[in-house]
């Protein structure tokens, strides 16, 4: 099977990769982002997307309540059930899931982010967490019928309320339950870059012990990305292949080779 | 089984209601409302819910791309995953679906509203219509699996695009499919009322010929609700109970024939 990652940015080309997976034969599921829409549907109904910086320097996004259901909104919502209605009118029998549907993806609430107010240091708590397992009978369930998941956030914390999460690490738990053959990664570039300004500094392949080179030279989310990667890479047979979602043809691109495959 | 239909009003006591849910033995799903989040949501948005009167003299909701827009935000998005929420938080573990995912509900398009507009007559097409079919063994995989179904609009046209349509209709559609032995419909007053705008004049029981005999008497919505109830007492061994969604114990009161029972 397939696990595909969808970026969130509005120029990924949702139709190509609609019409790409239509055509596979091999069953798939879909995680899927949704931070364009979610930040123009916070904005328009004034609660802009916070960021806030921990005392040890770390940039967040801060999910409070209001955070919450604008991510409802526009992942479970508008962003979920406009790609469902794409996969469906493509003959893709899709069912549109958030983390949070029969416990599909089950996390961990964050302790809370030290941030500086004033003269004091104080313990912002939000609705963020981790993800820590999935429910792999219900996407068996699923896939054994014939249905192809699409899910996105908000997963469940250990208290079942909704929380956000990294896509990143939803993937992770998947691939551990699932165990995916490819990982197919559709990002608004054309894969991995050496310099992430320069296009043309596409790395065709990674290996793994470059990856842990790489993630030791870099800091911050990049580090967390590189990560990521390297914990999918756990499958010895796993192929992840990082590839353009703006091409006409993201998922054939990306089966072809032509971003950066890593294994 | 049971069937729940949840008005979308402001008032509805969902807390009380998904409390009341986990103590039943039964097995049930949602189908529930949201107009009151749509319509904040659409008017935030600068898209107000348009009204349009038809040349014969009728008013309903004009669905435009838009409008589908803010009913996957405020029904699908927001209205769904927080009762999901809810539900998870007391033990039920509900899957929210809409009409879409799975092609759960299957409809057909209306052929559009004709419309005055200065001295001639259009015809405006949106995206609405009626639903004529349910993916029954998409809904029994998950009931007998132990998951509560929570469903909520839009739905699957024969194009399939997603269309708005009425919940007393995709409640039709649903007792053909699963022939629930309860129906309990939880709206914003105590149950049937003789006059709308008195609380006191409830109706406790209603028979099917006196149903009948209403709906001679009445017009427009009120006569296609009424419709609507009759039809789902073709099953004869069927209970329909409407009743009040805004007490503390919406669903104990109706099981407990507080409302307006109906059979």
């Amino acid at each position: 099977m397939i696990i595909v990652k969808i970026g969130g940015g509005k120029e990924i080309n949702l139709e190509g990769i609609v019409k790409d997976l239509a055509e596979l034969r091999e069953k798939f599921l879909i995680v899927h982002g949704a931070n364009a829409v979610r930040d123009e549907i916070a904005e328009k109904l004034g609660n802009p997307t916070k960021v806030v910086t921990s005392v040890s320097g770390y940039s967040s996004v801060l999910s409070d309540e209001r955070a919450i259901d604008a991510i409802m909104m526009g992942y479970s919502g508008i962003q979920n059930k406009r790609l469902v209605e794409l996969c469906q009118r493509h003959g893709i029998n899709a069912v549109g899931l958030s983390g949070i549907d029969g416990q599909l993806v089950q996390g961990e609430r964050n302790k809370g982010i030290r941030v500086r107010q004033g003269e004091k240091t104080i313990l912002l708590r939000d609705y963020s967490g981790k993800p820590k397992g999935v429910n792999k009978e219900l996407l068996e369930l699923l896939m054994d019928h014939g249905y192809a998941p699409v899910i996105c956030i908000p997963i469940l914390d250990e208290n079942r309320f909704a929380i956000n999460t990294e896509n990143d690490d939803i993937v992770t738990v998947l691939q551990q339950a699932l165990h995916a053959e490819k990982i197919i990664q559709l990002i608004e570039a054309p894969g991995f870059l050496e310099d992430k300004d320069d296009e043309k500094t596409l790395i065709p392949r990674l290996s793994k012990d470059e990856l842990q080179r790489r993630e030791e030279q870099v800091h911050g989310r990049m580090k967390r990305k590189i990560l990521a990667l390297r914990k999918l890479l756990e499958d010895e047979k796993t192929i992840v292949m990082m590839s353009d979602g703006r091409s006409e043809h993201p998922i054939k691109d990306a089966l072809a080779g032509k971003g950066t495959t890593i294994q």
